[in-house]
């Protein structure tokens, strides 16, 4: 098999076996493919496209092309959930304890945040002692611990996808769903889940700009998840404004912790619940009434917090911070972003928030940046609210007084005020299954 | 300037700036951009094609990416030949000295043969002595003595085709209008000529497979060179059979002599006075009809057959060879491949011939191997031609008995027999200026 002829195969739009997919997947995976014969294909695909065979075979491939971890051993039913990356993004914080205290495993692996997004393992790094390496053993300890465990991708995984996403980065082949969808699918497939949730974003600040892009990366995705025997669902959710109201990693870990003790802002509680209601839903725990009812008890009665609070002892963390919020550090200065005139917020760019917040010190520009953990901000006016000149917008935090110039103004072009109260879109779009 | 952005712009079918496509041609020639975002430019080229603006501003950035030739010094109008690459085209070693005869410099650089096409270069090589590396004095001292030179590729010539060449190569991108137009015409304009007349093959033995193909790339050079300011025209030429009779080194030197005594075949004949014709129009010597005259004389006077002598002495090469063409080395062998049914040959593969006589050692597979200059083959019949069982349909020559079986397999398999005459294409299919 040469790759030049899959190469020509496909960009004159035939359809490739999985043997050619598999040669294209296994050869990026070990090197033995040039990156210059890769990102021809890639370009290929983003003309040509992949029919869903296809897409399905690459996933599998770029799955199965290094370390899989199979989470049988820890016996019952496992669920997974995946977000493509939104600002002010702790869900992940709310949602697993929810579904562990419900009795379906959580095992999860999480990534670190990058540019606009965050990471759940750079939130979680945040609380004093939480380990997010861990052995194979430590890991499947906490979860039969507490139900669940969140650490730091380990092993090499999907590494087929590691240099395919890679090139992708810098060759504008990114935004094709079928590259898009197979990416995912690969590291969620190759991590174990039987059920996984995907949380697709939409809106300012997401990948998918529009509710009909983010609905063809779901249905894509999950026909990957059925072609290859995982249960999976998506929830579409509005990303056109940030997720809650604090961006940063300790203030998001503080609003997760505020959520599961019933004091969270309305939006993110919702997604939560819908979040956890489909992980049950799909693990077979009722139907979408009875596991939503479930997902509300779990988090209402403050089951999911002592889950939590199980997992962040199991691995090493203090818990005691979450019991006392106050302990975390607090960034050494603040700074409000006042309103200059009377007027509604018609819109806000989630993109330019989450960029604020990582000038800031809570994000990384690059993958060697170090993170300010009490770094971030709290958004006080969201699209749709009534503003009057004076008002605080959102207040700035961080350990150097001299980032906040550049960091208002970024904040300041993310918002819109205009005279006349905005249409605002539901936190939840839809739900495909 | 970032090359993302130039690769994405592309992709997503806009016309790229003059400083975009010179950042994209300057940084593949001094490996400012890797590979891999050159070769995704190339694919996204392939999809989307170029205008015309951008076709001609990226062949003078490729031409301008390295050392170009300044031919202003010889004085007088100078005239360039390229040939889309046949098998058993031998016309440059005819059409120059045509031209030269007439009052036209020919300070030409040729290329080597590579698969199944073979190099004028390697073609004079055959003749003891001839030097094909020469210092720009000793080029231009020839030119000025003989009015014409035919020379190797020296310096640096356009270095960005150079490498995106290679890369199109083994990325499925060879067949892009604008990639070959632009790739061709930047070679012709960094060598130096006014005038420029391209030879594009069509048929079984040539890249472009259809006239309407060959049209069109025609047609896009000429652009180019109307838009850099070269005199440019187009003869298209039938490549369903090989030109000529021979194929191979030595021999298509004695068949380039043949015909410059008046003995040559006719389809060879006709082509050069047709491009010798075309060269001599564009260097304002007279009409079409004035030059095709022109052309004929020259060749049929023998004054075209003393140029291309004293062009070999010149270079340093026994012009005595052309004078009595038994002087060459005869290959050892040879071997008759005979009809095995009586009918007409209907169709010749010209690739698999030349792949043939590549068999034989008349050309490389790779750009390392050497060459048997004797080895080649005699075409005794072509497409068209009635042939009774027995008849000797060609002659292979090597220097190792044992390459005959392989390549008699091929040439057989090269050429279908049938019942009825076919239709033939003339050798000319037409002229674009």
């Amino acid at each position: 098999m040469r790759f030049y002829d899959i190469i020509k195969k496909k960009r004159d739009g035939f359809e490739l076996t999985k043997e050619e997919i598999e040669f294209f997947a296994f050869g990026a995976a070990d090197g033995s493919i040039p990156d210059y014969q890769l990102t021809a294909m890639l370009m290929a695909i983003f003309f040509k496209g992949m029919s869903k065979r296809e897409t399905a075979d690459l996933t599998l491939a770029m799955a199965n092309s290094g370390d899989t971890v199979d989470l049988s051993p820890l016996g019952g039913i496992t669920a997974d959930k995946h977000s493509t990356g939104g600002v002010g993004d702790k869900t992940t914080l709310i949602v697993a304890p929810i579904v562990a205290s419900c009795g379906v495993k959580v095992a999860k692996m999480s990534g670190r945040g990058l540019g606009h997004t965050g990471g759940t393992v750079d939130k979680l790094e945040s609380i004093p002692g939480y380990k997010t390496t861990l052995t194979r053993e430590e890991f499947f300890g906490v979860v039969e611990k507490s139900s669940m465990s969140v650490i730091g991708q380990s092993g090499n995984l999907a590494p087929a996808d590691k240099k395919l996403y890679a090139l992708r980065d810098v060759t504008a082949t990114v935004d094709s769903i079928p590259l898009i969808a197979s990416s995912i699918m690969s590291k969620k497939i190759a991590a174990g889940a039987a059920c996984i949730v995907l949380d697709i974003k939409v809106g300012s600040g997401a990948f998918m700009k529009t509710p009909e892009l983010a609905q063809s990366l779901a249905r894509e995705m999950i026909d990957i998840g059925t072609a290859v025997g995982r249960k999976t669902a998506a929830v579409i959710s509005n990303m056109d404004v940030p997720l809650g109201i604090n961006v940063g990693n300790s203030l998001e870990v503080i609003e997760a912790v505020e959520t599961l003790r019933g004091n969270g802002p309305e939006d993110l509680k919702e997604l939560c619940i819908c979040l956890a209601a489909n992980m049950l839903v799909l693990s077979g725990k009722g139907s979408e009434e009875e596991c939503t009812a479930l997902a509300r008890a779990a988090l209402e009665s403050g089951r999911a917090f002592e889950t939590l609070k199980a997992c962040v002892e199991a691995q090493g963390g203090d818990a005691s911070y979450l019991d006392n919020i106050d302990k975390f550090p607090k960034a050494k200065y603040s700074f409000d972003i006042v309103a200059e005139s009377d007027g509604y917020i018609t819109k806000m760019d989630s993109e330019r928030i989450g960029i604020a917040a990582c000038m800031l010190g809570a994000g990384r520009k690059t993958a060697n940046d170090t993170i300010d953990f009490a770094a971030g901000l709290k958004i006080l006016k969201k699209t749709g609210g009534k503003v009057c000149k004076g008002d605080i917008l959102a207040t700035l935090y961080a350990n150097d007084e001299a980032l906040f110039a550049s960091a208002a103004e970024e904040y300041t072009a993310a918002v819109t005020l205009g005279n006349s109260r905005p249409k605002v879109l539901p936190i939840i779009i839809s739900t495909v299954r």
